[in-house]
């Protein structure tokens, strides 16, 4: 009698006839003796649909008051869907009962749009669930101290499931996707990509991080935090497959380092064309340099990801680091206006043209040589490195844009990613 | 500075381009120094597909657990409505904020799909009206003792509107329809049909009961039982006229009677074809025959009309009584099955070609010879009479269905409701 939370994206809540395959599916989960929380998204349009509506009618400049309001408007996608779902679940004979965030108890802070869960009280879910009822919750939102409904931003059901899978320590967490689970890297890049049984929750945190967009990271870094066992699965597997067969696949995100996965050194590869580098040329190379550039940056809200400064010379230095493509115009107007006056730099380059590569992998810890490899395998492809930056698991560069597919599909089979893992 | 409530109805809502109007309407009650709460209904057409959806889902025989998810559903749509109406009104320069049921605190009986309203909680809203806030609140939906989300039934935001009205003891609640007030009769029957300027509580309640639809019979019952002055006018009038030329627009529900009121004797002419009429003949005539037969009809929850016993002939008499048409066959049958074979009844013979045509008037009070009046008029364009039901303010008669127009239009102009009141 496993506690079990599944989660259902938007497209598998996409019409009438989805829904009741999901009711089918949770069904068949409660039949087989699990407890079962469910946790779907809106159905797939409704959250645009919506926000549309508001656009037409939004003033100028959002503000707080106007932001309560969207949280307001988003939050009845999911209530709806949650309504049908336990429907659909009752026409399947199954006890349900749905509740939206406020009822569930999902307690957040009062950032409007991309609140943040700051307590749930389970206690009316776990009454539910003692009377044998399969529970549905809405994902995406929640409640704030003074009852204003919040929603906690794009891909939030991801996050609301693990956390309600944490408040109520449940055995696993599924979350129910477009894809089949985690793989060693986009199968659109590279098509000998292999689906991974396992990837350890670090790995995914540096993969979804560095552009994999199975999961939302919030979700996995809830995960982390609070060691919820996460499987990523398919919502397009026929509903009435063997219970058992359907409870080891996709992927695992395990928090166990078992003997298989530290012998595979690298574990994927995670790719991104979101970003632009900007470099600040000729800056005098005295201390504080990095924070006069990089605190303007910041105190405008614009996030930094890549950072290296070169050796100095003749007194001067470069100093480079990337930024979301689109906070590039931003940035670049910032730094001529307000920094490079003061600084005494010479000239402000950027490339738009670049992307970032990565290679993941727990193995790295304990091998020596696996960047080196990286670099080794670009050069003999022609692929010159822009920029390096590296973490205990990962390492990224940052090159030209044209040579994403190549460095990856290189980096693959260097690794043997394309070999099935014993 | 009077506490004024507007409520909107469906179609007044029923685009981005509609609310944007209503925003400017409630905008501009605002700026003239009214503290404004404003109760939408769901964009026309929402509700519908929300209940569309919900049946193509819906298990085989309606329970409890799925009336309850039904209205969590269907409380989408008032809320989706509600914040969009905020918006619009930041955008007009308003400080606005939108309030669910539950947020509202709009306490209700658990009765799902037809709850009851039992409290309204108006602190929360108070403070916003203080801080210069215009309050928008979700209509038609409330939430029960154990945060159940509820709704009122069909029609609910009326009742919402009257309810918070009342509650916070408003000066005036306006209900903004898609006519322009309520009338002496249905235009589109009687051409030289007036509108009202006012109308007495009581003969209100007569005409929505005996099928005017202007406003649903609820929010009557509720303003008569709180005294709330109701007055119902047209959303689409410009936005920008005059305000103290809307104020006194449409049709002022009143709980005065003055002068002008007692002058006219009758006041309307109500009319509906949703009746049918049952006869049971052939009844022993002996004491408890009318329990006997119409409690069984009650019993299985069908609600009886018009009534009439016939003067008793050997021992023998017909009992005959309406029945909305929708319930007449389950009627007649019942009565074959479970009554006749213990009543020693001849027959039951049915007729669902009938009409019922009322006058409503307060003045009938204290005017003698309306009714026989109005059985001349009818006699003197040959329209047989078949049944006759009377109230202190009102008389209403069971016709042919063919002679619905006819009757309408004789009696409209044989009380003189075709000349302006002075």
């Amino acid at each position: 009698m496993a506690l079990i939370v599944h989660k259902y994206g938007g497209t598998s809540m996409g019409s009438t006839e989805r829904i009741r395959n999901v009711a089918k599916r949770v069904a068949k989960w409660a039949r087989a003796g699990h407890r079962m929380v469910v946790v779907p998204s809106a159905m797939s349009g409704e959250t645009n649909r919506l926000l549309g509506l508001a656009k037409e009618l939004a003033p100028a400049k959002p503000t707080t008051p106007y932001n309560r309001e969207l949280d307001m408007l988003a939050a009845t996608g999911e209530q709806a869907s949650s309504a049908l779902l336990a429907i659909a679940l009752q026409s399947e004979g199954v006890e349900a009962v749905s509740y939206t965030g406020w009822q569930m108890g999902v307690q957040t802070d009062s950032s409007y749009t991309k609140a943040r869960i700051e307590r749930i009280d389970d206690e009316r879910v776990r009454a539910d669930l003692d009377a044998g009822r399969v529970v549905v919750v809405t994902g995406f939102q929640g409640v704030d101290e003074l009852g204003n409904i919040t929603t906690l931003g794009r891909g939030g059901s991801d996050t609301s499931a693990v956390a309600i899978a944490a408040a109520m320590k449940a055995d696993e967490c599924l979350i129910y996707t477009d894809v089949d689970g985690v793989y060693t890297t986009d199968p659109r890049v590279e098509p000998d990509a292999r689906r991974l049984a396992k990837i350890s929750f670090e790995e995914m945190l540096e993969m979804a991080s560095l552009g994999s967009k199975v999961l939302q990271i919030r979700s996995v870094e809830f995960a982390g935090k609070y060691r919820v066992p996460l499987r990523v699965l398919s919502s397009f597997t026929p509903w009435d497959i063997d219970i058992n067969e359907e409870a080891v696949s996709g992927t695992l995100i395990t928090f166990e380092e078992d003997e298989t996965m530290e012998q595979a050194v690298v574990s994927g590869i995670a790719f991104s064309r979101d970003e632009a580098k900007i470099s600040v040329l000729g800056v005098p190379d005295k201390p504080g340099i990095a924070y006069h550039i990089l605190g303007a940056v910041a105190d405008a809200n614009i996030e930094v990801d890549v950072i290296i400064q070169n050796l100095s010379k003749d007194g001067k230095t470069d100093f480079s680091f990337t930024v979301n493509r689109a906070e590039f115009a931003r940035t670049v107007d910032l730094l001529k206006t307000k920094v490079l006056p003061t600084l005494g730099a010479a000239d402000i380059v950027g490339d738009t043209k670049i992307c970032k590569v990565s290679i993941v992998g727990i193995g790295m810890r304990s091998h020596v040589g696996v960047a080196s490899k990286m670099f080794r395998v670009l050069s003999e492809e022609g692929i010159n490195i822009q920029m390096i930056s590296t973490s205990e698991i990962k390492t990224s560069v940052v090159i030209d844009e044209k040579y994403m597919e190549l460095a990856v599909r290189a980096l693959h089979k260097a690794f043997d990613l394309d070999q099935p893992a014993n």
